[in-house]
């Protein structure tokens, strides 16, 4: 059996970059108990892990990481193997989508929070930059909810804070919620450069956003 | 990109059970391709993987084995732990319940199917005997396949032919589809015991099935 529902708290879906710690920070300022879990999916980039922790210290949360080394099974992509990752191409799906990977993700911290009471599930998924995965579409998260609700028979919601935001409003929320020094801890580039590549989609998107906000980035800065 | 989509294939996922055994006979009977996935979760009885790739030998198809390690991780249940199968309680979720399992399992069999243009997935879930299991549900695969929809952005059928099927309606398709005895190579009990135990929750329902619909079990006999 579950234990008895807590819904004060909520598990942040943390993969240490960006986004999922923008969505800590705003988990943070609106739960009283949060927790956050990292997939470790085999990503090339152990760097992420790191990166996770580190911002899970210093945000003084409990940091689990959930292994699944499905993906570097199932193969085929870049960022589980060794595959360069393609300039972005506007409508086309990248290389970098790796089918099925964010319903799984999320379905295991929905696990790990069902095993806690927990029904607030916070992920980072953004529409308006999301490159062309489909599942990082609002659609796609109503309807996984709607499936994790019943699978789970759990009133699970999962906030997708991001969702709608531009990248510069982003950093913007970040940097009102007070914990822009995180980010100096975090991880984004998808060739896994210290300092980042600069010129993987990933990195672009970033640098656009800061330029956009009027912020310097204390990662690269 | 994913490859062209082929409508007369499909993905069973398969335990090597009696129930996706029946779907493996259902799909085969139906489609002129057919691929068979099992999933390695860290089950306690090894010979369950061992059952699957003897029946798909038999029945001369692909079997791929995806494994996929986060639930012995994420632990608390009798399937992986080792923990003993309690008996079933009317209406109680039972503690053989894996939060999330087969909404991951799917998942995967959608991502290994989507990366070979396949859009037909089958699975042996079943309303009727669900033993409590709320991701075994129509409304749940219903909602899982929305999700996949829309997660992978492709036209992803969940196909489940034992749905609203008694256990002895089953075991009656299987012996019209001709193949009762593959059933002999299956794995049925929680217990692991070879012969089965007959007394764990599976074991039962096994049993109960064969008896009424007046069939003998090739595994018993």
């Amino acid at each position: 059996m579950p234990p008895a529902l807590d819904p004060q708290a909520a598990v942040v879906l943390f993969s240490g970059g960006q986004d999922s710690t923008t969505c800590l920070a705003w988990a943070l300022a609106r739960y009283a108990k949060v927790l956050t879990v990292t997939i470790d999916y085999g990503q090339r980039h152990r760097i992420e892990l790191y990166a996770a922790k580190r911002i899970a210290a210093a945000a003084g949360v409990p940091h689990a990481v959930v292994p699944c080394d499905s993906f570097t099974a199932l193969g085929g992509n870049s960022l589980t193997a060794n595959v360069a990752v393609a300039a972005a191409v506007e409508g086309a799906l990248p290389n970098s989508f790796v089918p099925g990977r964010n319903l799984v993700f999320l379905t295991l911290a929905a696990a790990f929070a069902w095993q806690r009471g927990i029904t607030n599930l916070v992920t980072g998924v953004c529409q308006t930059d999301y490159s062309g995965y489909p599942d990082c579409r609002a659609a796609t998260m109503t309807a996984l909810e709607a499936a994790l609700r019943a699978g789970l028979d759990s009133p699970i919601t999962i906030h997708t804070p991001l969702m709608h935001l531009t990248k510069a409003e982003t950093v913007l929320m970040l940097r009102d919620l007070g914990r822009l020094d995180w980010l100096a801890l975090s991880h984004t580039c998808y060739n896994g450069s210290v300092p980042p590549c600069g010129t993987c989609p990933a990195c672009l998107l970033r640098a656009k956003g800061f330029a956009a906000a009027g912020v310097a980035d204390p990662l690269v800065g």
